[in-house]
Formats: C-alpha cells, sequence, structure tokens
C-alpha cells in the first residue's frame, strides 16, 4: 500500500514566486495549496521559469523589469502590491501574454486623506506654526479657508477620484484630468487651462511615457502664484528641478511631494531644505494594516485564479494602468 | 437764517464707543450717523455712560470685566466681536438690562477646517514629517485612517456643529455633547461615557462656570491611549498641568491646543515643548478676511438696532452663551 502523495507534494501543484523582502503576511491561507519560493533581485531570472505566479510584494524594485527578457517559460500571472505598474512595464512583458494585475483600491482612501491633510497643513500654515513652536514664539497669522478654493487633480483612476470626492467634502471645487475624457473626467487637452485657474494641483497620474515628466517649467509657470502642487503618483512625473525653480522664483506658493525621482531621498538631495516644500518619505498611501490588506487581495485574487473565474484590477500593459470604469 | 445742524451734531446722535487697539474695518457705513468713541483699558470706564452700544472689538481685553461696576448709565447694547463672551461677562452686566450680542456664526467654517487639518495632519504624522525633513532622514511609517475613527466633540453651538459636520464628511464618526440634551446632542452626563471610546476629544465648549476646568487629570485619565485632545474653544476649559502630565505618561497619544489660560503663550512656557503638543496662537477661526466679516457683521446688526429691530445673537447672559436653535 503506498501513502497518498501529500498535497504540497503534487507535481501539479502552484509555484508562486514572491518578489520581497519579508515574507507577506495572509499568505497563511494559501498553505498546503501553493509552493511559494522567495526571489530577490540576484534569483528572480533564476526562478522565474519554474514560477506560474509571480508577486511583486516589494514594489520598490526594478528586478522583473531586469530579469523578465530571459530564458525559459514566464509566469502566466503577475501581480504586484502596488497601484502603479512602472516599476515592472517592460516591452517583454507588455507583448507577452502574461495577465498583470494591480493592488487597485487599497490605496484610495488613505491617499485621498493624506491629499487632504496636505491641502489643510498649507492652507492652515500649520508648518510655519511648527517653526514657531520651536523658536517658542507667539505670533498670530490669518491663515486660509478651503472651502470655496479650486482643486485640479491629474489621474482619474480610483486614487484621483477618491481624491476628488475627499476634497469636494471639504467644500473645494474640483476638476479630474485624465487621459480619455469622458463624463465629469477632463481630456489632457484641458490641463493647461485647469492649472492655471487652481489653488491646489495634486498629481497622481499612473508614470507612462505619456505622463513622464508632464509637470515641468512651463506647467509650473502657468499656476498662480498662491497656488500649490502636490504630488503622490510617481517623482518621474515631476521635473524636480523646475519645481524648485518655481518655489524659488515664488511662481508658486508652496509643494508637497511624496514620491521622488529617486528614492529613497538622500541626505544630500536639495529638496530637503527648499523653502515652501513638504517632503514625506512615499507614505501617503501606507496606513497602519495596509500591508494586511494587500495580503488579503493577493489572496482573494489568487483563489479566484485558482479557480479559473476572471480577474479583476487587471492592467492595460500598453496603457500602463487599469482602464478607468 | 440758520445753517441746519449737521447730522453728526445733532444732539440725539447715537454714540458708539469702540474697545480696540486698530480701528475696525467696514464701520464706513455708519460715517455721520454715529459719533464713533475709541476707548482702551485706561479710558473705558469714563466713556461708558455716554455709550449708547459698546463694540468690544479687542476680544483679548478684560476692560468691559473691569470697567462696568461703575457709575452712571451703562450703553443699552453691547456687542463682541467674537464667539466667547467669558471676557466681558460680570454679574453687574449680566443682571443689568444691557443687551449681548456675539459673532455667531463668523468661525464656524474657518474653526471646523482647523480642526480638520489638525485630526488629519496627527493622524498623518506630519509634525514628525517636519522633524525628519528638517533632519534630512528618510524614514517611512505607517500612518492612520481617519475614515472610521470616533470624534467626541464638546460644546453644541454652531461651531461644534460644523466640527461634526467637516469630522462626518470625512468618514469619523462623531458625538455631540452639548449642556442641553437635544435631537443629536447629548448631555454632560454622557460626557465620560463618550470621552471613553473617541479617538479625537474636540474641545469648543463656551468658558463657564460649569466649563471652567472641565478637562482635567480625571477625564484624561479616562481616555484611550491611542487617543487625541483638540482644545479650539477657550485655554481654561482645561487644565494645563494635567494634560501636560497626560501627555508626558502616555495617558493619550497627543494634543493640540490653540487656545492657553494665559495668552499670548511666553518663550518660558512649559507647554512649547512638551512632546506629543502641537502649539499654535489663538488662530483657528481667523482666515483672510476676518476682521472685514467681524465689521460687516456688526454693521448689519447695528442697522437692525437703529430700526428697532430683533437682534440676532442674543446671549444668555446667565448661560453665558448663545442658546442653540
Amino acid at each position: 500500500m503506498t501513502a497518498p502523495t501529500p498535497p504540497h507534494m503534487a507535481e501539479n501543484k502552484t509555484t508562486l514566486v514572491v518578489l520581497d523582502a519579508d515574507p507577506p503576511p495572509r499568505l497563511g491561507r494559501l498553505t498546503g495549496r501553493v509552493r511559494i519560493e522567495h526571489a530577490d533581485e540576484s534569483t528572480l531570472a533564476s526562478l522565474l521559469p519554474s514560477a506560474d505566479v509571480l508577486l511583486v510584494w516589494d514594489f520598490a524594485s526594478h528586478a522583473v523589469r531586469h530579469a523578465w527578457p530571459g530564458e525559459g517559460p514566464r509566469p502566466r500571472w503577475v501581480h504586484t502590491a502596488s497601484a502603479g505598474v512602472d516599476h515592472l512595464m517592460c516591452p517583454e512583458l507588455a507583448e507577452s501574454d502574461t495577465v498583470v494585475t494591480n493592488a487597485r483600491g487599497v490605496f484610495d482612501q488613505p491617499i485621498a486623506e493624506y491629499v487632504a491633510a496636505l491641502v489643510l497643513a498649507m492652507a492652515k500654515d500649520l508648518p510655519r506654526t511648527w517653526e514657531l513652536q520651536r523658536a517658542r514664539e507667539w505670533r498670530h497669522r490669518e491663515s486660509q479657508r478651503v472651502a470655496g478654493t479650486r482643486a485640479c487633480v491629474v489621474g482619474s483612476g480610483p486614487i484621483g477620484r477618491a481624491i476628488v470626492q475627499t476634497l469636494k467634502a471639504l467644500g473645494i471645487t474640483t476638476a479630474l484630468v485624465g487621459r480619455t475624457p469622458r463624463s465629469g473626467i477632463h481630456g489632457p487637452g484641458e490641463l493647461d487651462r485647469l492649472m492655471a485657474r487652481a489653488d491646489w494641483v495634486v498629481s497622481v497620474a499612473p508614470l507612462t511615457d505619456e505622463t513622464y515628466g508632464m509637470f515641468d517649467a512651463r506647467r509650473f509657470g502657468l499656476m498662480q502664484p498662491s497656488a500649490r502642487f502636490i504630488n503622490v503618483g510617481r517623482g518621474q512625473l515631476v521635473v524636480e528641478d523646475a519645481l524648485a525653480e518655481a518655489l524659488s522664483k515664488h511662481w508658486i506658493a508652496g509643494a508637497a511631494l511624496d514620491v521622488f525621482e529617486r528614492e529613497p531621498l538622500t541626505p544630500e538631495s536639495p529638496l530637503w531644505d527648499i523653502p515652501g516644500l513638504i517632503v514625506s518619505p512615499h507614505m501617503s498611501g501606507d496606513t497602519i494594516g495596509w500591508r494586511d490588506e494587500l495580503g488579503t487581495q493577493f489572496v482573494e485574487l489568487y483563489e479566484r485564479w485558482e479557480a479559473g473565474e476572471p480577474l479583476p484590477n487587471v492592467v492595460d500593459k500598453q496603457r500602463g494602468y487599469v482602464p478607468g470604469s
């Protein structure tokens, strides 16, 4: 009599390769059903041929782009625990049959709150309040009302739409700009006009060939001197030198960057102490429990994939984002 | 032939005494109809007997309380360019026939936005972000979602109600506490229970005998260790030493004070550098244009008073605030 093959030894078991520094939470639900292999920058290329599924957990890594155009079979499905897919897309992946999904939904509300926090902090002059507190100086100032001001939100995915909802709830008049004009969404041709009248310009577009460097000297020059710029999308959407110059020349009144051309920002970066610029370390969407949510989301997608059901959050690999509803 | 008496010389002209450091804006509309006298701490007592109306423009002054129980007639109407009336109320004024009105309405939305700014800044750890930026240090942290948290707003006047509306718009569950329980407003007997389960306790009650020192060591001891306290009402609502101790012992996670027992805070005050405490200089309601709004509001009230119409914003002098609608 032969002992039955334990499920985890069955030959037809799925191999999940996880690109990560630390093991993701919530994958315990897959125990016994999936063979999990961990990969890093140096081992990914050799593991890819045996991978059925690739989970890109370390969204700061560019290892996928470097390993993809390699030898042997490729996984049929790649999921990234991030909203943006710019760090993994390459022509070979885009042209392949591999399905790419993203973490659509997890970051919407947290990033919307973060943008509201920045807008209100700037309107109420909180950075100066902190400076004065540190100096033990009582100096009354008049601050700004946000109700009645105008925001232009660039990026019409779920995060951009959540930002619009939150800013509207604060009485801010909003305009949303996306690649494809449709009901409630302005096309790229209207961006200049909308930026010129906005009190707040919020950048949350996906990083693609079209959006790379879109916030440049010309566009900062269109803004009102009283207006502020916020980037919670990707660093490469912004020409950082141009923003620094716009701030130093008072073309605009202030800015906040949560994302940068190169992350982490080094201690030598001139961006740390540009007057009027708030620098934060790519944390706008990362609220307590976010890793659990990302893990749970992957497990739910995995179970659909295993059952042969259609996956949500499928990225249009040519466009570089999940097309809007 | 006798020249007609110019209106401003007519004996029956109204005398308006203005207690202020700088002349209020928007009073030009009363030119020729009203004799305006300016008073300060030293001259108010001698000017009061000739005053028909007193406008308390300098809301930081306690001159009214010092001058009121004096000789001779008193003005029939006192208007203060502030929401609180604690700085001018005294038993003699409370028992007199003089009508007292306040600046109800002007500060509602600005203070609600300011409270939202503080809530979001604390949830998103912005003070620490500023510290790290100053130190040129990239340190990712997880922050908190505000949607789904609970706030207890203490003070059910128009400012407290505006705060509730704004926090609700951010997805925060709110409870409003006032002196008189009614629809949507909890009575003082429920305060301890509501504070104990709140993530945010917001103090915006009027300063009266009942509310003086209401936020003391016992009440801070009821709060959750993860909760934060915000005071935008009056400094004397809070026992400052007890708050400092609650913060240093980590009974609560943070606090923000915009008002203080003694204002301005002196450079020697220990409050400036208590870890977890945000100090701002009594500015929560003071958005650009606020003085114009206060001036316009007074002129509108004056014209009603001149026409013999009933005044809005009449303070219940025994209670110390305008009773709620």
